[in-house]
C-alpha cells in the first residue's frame, strides 16, 4: 500500500504521508491493510472454498484490528496460504503500524524527522526520542521472544496431536494469535475441545496477558525490575489488571459453576477452576474461549460485556476504554465522595484535566456502543443480549461471540467492521489529541498515565 | 413517622433529625413514607382486593419515588380510599420532603435554624436563605396552580366520559400524577385507550414537562421572564430539554411509523405525529404511555432507555443522571476535542471540578444500572432487553415497562425498589456532597449549575 506504487517513489509517498494529519494517515494505513488483506483472501488458491467479497473484507478487518470475530470457518475454509495471510495481518495489526513505519523509513534511509517522531510517539504515547527508539527495539525483542517461546511450549501439545510439520505451524499460529490478542484459531471449534489441556490454559493466557498489558509496561518492568522504581502508569496497569483478572475469574466461576452448558460439564473443582480461569481472563481483549459463550447465563454475559468494554492496556493490542481509564474513573468517584478535587494513586497525583480526557473517552465509547447496538437492532433480527455482546466484543476488539457473527447481514457486517475499526484506531486517534494537547502547555510535576 | 410518637415530643424529634447526617435523614424520611404508605394500603377497606405485603410496599415505594411501575391493577384493585392514599404518597414524594419539613417546622413554630437551612438547601441546591423561603412559597404556588389548572382542563375530557363526581376526581388524580411525573393512572390500561384524545396529548405532557424541568428553573423563568436574564442553569435546562424533546419525538416517529403495534395502528400523519409526541416526551421521567411499550422495536426501546437514563431536571420530580449532567458530559467531550481545558456555555465557564462531579455521578449511575440488571438476570428469568428497560425505568423513576413488572419475583421486586429508591434519593444525597463541598472553598466567578 505504501511501497512501490510505480511513478511516485516510496520516499516521496512516505514523506507525504507524514505530512497529512497523523490520525488520518494512521486510519488510512489501517484501512489500506484491510483492503490489501481482503484482496489477498480473494486470490485464486488462497482459500479452500471461495470467499465472498463481504467474507474476505470482514475477515481482513477482524484480523488487522486483532478482533477475531469470524464469519469464515477457519478449520475448513483456510488452506496454508490463507492461514499465512491471516497470520501476517494479525501481526501487522498487533505490532502497531507505527513501529512498522519507522522500520520502513530506517530501511529506506529516510531520515526519521520531527514529524515522524511525533507520528510514532502518538501510537506509543512516548515523547522522548531516545526512549522511543529503544522501545521499538524492545517491542521487536519482546514480540519475537514471547511468540517463539509460546510456540515452542504449545508445540508440546500440538505436535503429538497433529504431527511435526502441521503441529509446529499450528503452534506458531496460536502463539502469534494469542500474543497479539487476535483470538483466531485454525480449528473449527476454536479451543473448545482443548478446554482441559493444561498447556493451553497456561501458555495462551500468559501470552495474551503479556501482550495486553502494553509495551510501555513491559519495557518499564524489564528495565526497572523493582516495584518501587516503576512508573505510575505501570503500577496502575499491573495492579488494575491483577484485580480485574481475579474478579473475572472468581465471578465466572461463581456464576457458572453448576451450569451444564459451561463449567458444569467438567468434573471436579480443579478442572472447573482452570476452565473458569481461561474464561475469566479472555474477555479483556484476547477473544479465545474454551466454553460456548452462548451457553452462559445472562448475568455472566453482562459481566463479560463489562470486562470487554474495559479492555486491557494502552499501547497494547487491546481495544476498549483501557484499564487506566477505568482506574481513573474509579479514583475520580472515590475522590468525589471524599470531597477532594485531587486524585491520588501510589503517592502521585493525577490532574483534573486527566478526568476531562477520561470523561471524553467514556462519552465517546458509550456513544459508539449505543449507536452500534441501535443500528444492529434497527437493521436486523437478533436477541438483544447477543447483539449487545457482539458490539461490546467488536468495540473491545475481543472477538468473543454468542453466535451472532454468523447471522450478520451485510449492513450488520458493515456496522461491526466500523466498530472494530473505531475500537482499534479510535483510541489511537484520541491518543493523538491526548499527546499533543499537553505539549505546548506548562508541564505539571504529576505522574503521567496513558488514557488512550 | 416524624410526628407524635408519644413520649418524645415532635419538637425534639425534629430537632434531633436535623442533627443527623442530612443525607441519612433524607433517606430515612423517604423510607418512613414508604413504610407508612405500605401499611395504609394494608388497612381494611383501603383496597377492593386484598394486597399482599409485597404488593403493598412495592406500590408505596413506586408512589413515593414517583416512579409509577405497578404490580397492582389500578383499575380494578383500588377503591377511592386506596386512590387517595396513592395520590397523597405521590404528592409527598413529588413535592420533596424538605419543602414539607420546613412547613412542618414553621407550623410547629420551631425556629428554622442554620442546620435546617442547610438541610433544605441541599434538596433545592439553594444557598441563599432569602431566595430559599421565596422558592418554597413559589413551589406551592406553582404546584397548586398547575395541578388545579391541569385538573380543570382534563375535566373537559374526563367529566363527559365518567360523570361529574368521578370525572373530577379522575381529572385531579391524573393532574397530580402528571405534574409530579408519577405516571400512575386510575385506569387498567393507563392512557392507552385515550391515545388519540387531543386534551390528553396536550395537558398531560405540559404538566409533566413543567414538573420535570425543576423548581429552580420555573422560579427563574417566572421572576426574570427574559432569556438574557436567566441563569446558566436555566439556559442549559431549557435548551437541553428542548433538544431532547424534539430528538425523542422525531426518533420515535421515524422508528415506529409503520409498526402496526404502535404508530402504525393510527390513521394519518397528524394522528401518528401526536401519538409519537406523547411517547417522545414521556421517557425522560413521566412514565405515562399511550401505546404498548412491549410492541416497540428493539432499536426504539434502546433509544427510550437512553432517554430514561438521562432523565429531566435537578430539583424536580425526575430521576436519572439529569439533563445538566448530560450537557456537561457533552461539553466536556467537545472541549476535549477542541483541546480546551475549559468548558463554556452561554458565555459562562464551567469549572473542571464540575467535570469531576459529572464523572462521579455517571460512574455511580452506570454501576447502579449494571448491578441492577445483573441481579435481576441472575435471580430470575426474563428477556434481557425487558430487564434492562425495567432497570433503566426504575433508575430514572420513569415507570415505563415492557410488561416485566408483573413477572418480578419477590427478590426481583426488592431489587427494583432499591433502584427506585436510589434513583430518587441518590441524586439528592449526591446533591448534599455537591452543595457542601464548594462552601468552604474559594468561590470562582463561574456560572453555577446543578448536577444532582
Ligand atoms: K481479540
Ligand atoms: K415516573
Amino acid at each position: 500500500m505504501t511501497l512501490g506504487l510505480g511513478s511516485i517513489s516510496a520516499h516521496r509517498l512516505l514523506r507525504r504521508l507524514l505530512h497529512i494529519s497523523p490520525p488520518l494517515s494512521l486510519a488510512g494505513l489501517y484501512a489500506g491493510f484491510i483492503l490489501l488483506g481482503g484482496l489477498c483472501f480473494k486470490l485464486p488458491g488462497a482459500m479452500l472454498g471461495e470467499l465472498s467479497w463481504s467474507d474476505a473484507f470482514f475477515t481482513a478487518a477482524s484480523a488487522v484490528t486483532v478482533t477475531g470475530l469470524s464469519v469464515v470457518d477457519a478449520g475448513t475454509q483456510f488452506n496454508l496460504l490463507g492461514e499465512a495471510v491471516l497470520l501476517v495481518l494479525i501481526q501487522l495489526g498487533g505490532l502497531g503500524l507505527m513501529t512498522f513505519a519507522v522500520l520502513v523509513l530506517a530501511a529506506l534511509k529516510v531520515p526519521v524527522g520531527l514529524t515522524g517522531q511525533i507520528y510514532l510517539s502518538e501510537e506509543l504515547n512516548q515523547s522522548s526520542m531516545h526512549r522511543l527508539m529503544r522501545l521499538v527495539k524492545r517491542i521487536f525483542q519482546v514480540v519475537l521472544v514471547c511468540e517463539l517461546a509460546g510456540a515452542a511450549l504449545l508445540a508440546t501439545s500440538f505436535v503429538p496431536m497433529l504431527g511435526l510439520g502441521r503441529g509446529l505451524w499450528v503452534s506458531l499460529f496460536h502463539a502469534v494469535s494469542a500474543f497479539n490478542n487476535a483470538g483466531f484459531s485454525t480449528f473449527s471449534d476454536g479451543l473448545v475441545p482443548l478446554a482441559a489441556d493444561p498447556i493451553i490454559n497456561i501458555v495462551i493466557p500468559a501470552l495474551f496477558i503479556v501482550g495486553g498489558v502494553g509495551y510501555v509496561v513491559i519495557d518499564d518492568v524489564i528495565r526497572n525490575r523493582r516495584w518501587g522504581r516503576f512508573s505510575l502508569h505501570t503500577k496502575i496497569m499491573l495492579s488494575g489488571s491483577t484485580i480485574l483478572i481475579f474478579w473475572g475469574w472468581g465471578a465466572f466461576a461463581a456464576l457458572e459453576w453448576h451450569n451444564p452448558g459451561t463449567l458444569g460439564q467438567f468434573d471436579g473443582a480443579p478442572l472447573r477452576l482452570m476452565v473458569a480461569w481461561f474464561q475469566g481472563v479472555t474477555p479483556r481483549t484476547a477473544g479465545f474461549n474454551t466454553v460456548e459463550m452462548a451457553e452462559m447465563h445472562d448475568s455472566t454475559a453482562l459481566m463479560v460485556i463489562s470486562l470487554m468494554l474495559i479492555g486491557a492496556g494502552p499501547t497494547s493490542t487491546a481495544g476498549g476504554i483501557k484499564v487506566t481509564t477505568f482506574v481513573v474513573m474509579c479514583l475520580a468517584t472515590v475522590a468525589f465522595f471524599q470531597r477532594r478535587t485531587q486524585l491520588n494513586a501510589f503517592g502521585r497525583s493525577i490532574g483534573l484535566h486527566e478526568v476531562l480526557k477520561v470523561m471524553a473517552l467514556t462519552a465517546i465509547s458509550v456513544i459508539v456502543v449505543f449507536v452500534g447496538v441501535f443500528l444492529l437492532a434497527a437493521t436486523q433480527e437478533g436477541h438483544f443480549l447477543d447483539v449487545s455482546f457482539e458490539v461490546a466484543s467488536a468495540f473491545g476488539t475481543v472477538g468473543l461471540s454468542r453466535g451472532f457473527t454468523g447471522e450478520l447481514t451485510d449492513p450488520g457486517r458493515a456496522v461491526i467492521v466500523a466498530i472494530m475499526f473505531i475500537g482499534r484506531v479510535g483510541p489511537l486517534t484520541l491518543g493523538y489529541f491526548l499527546a499533543t494537547r499537553s505539549v505546548p502547555r506548562v508541564r505539571y510535576p504529576e505522574g503521567r498515565i496513558h488514557l488512550g
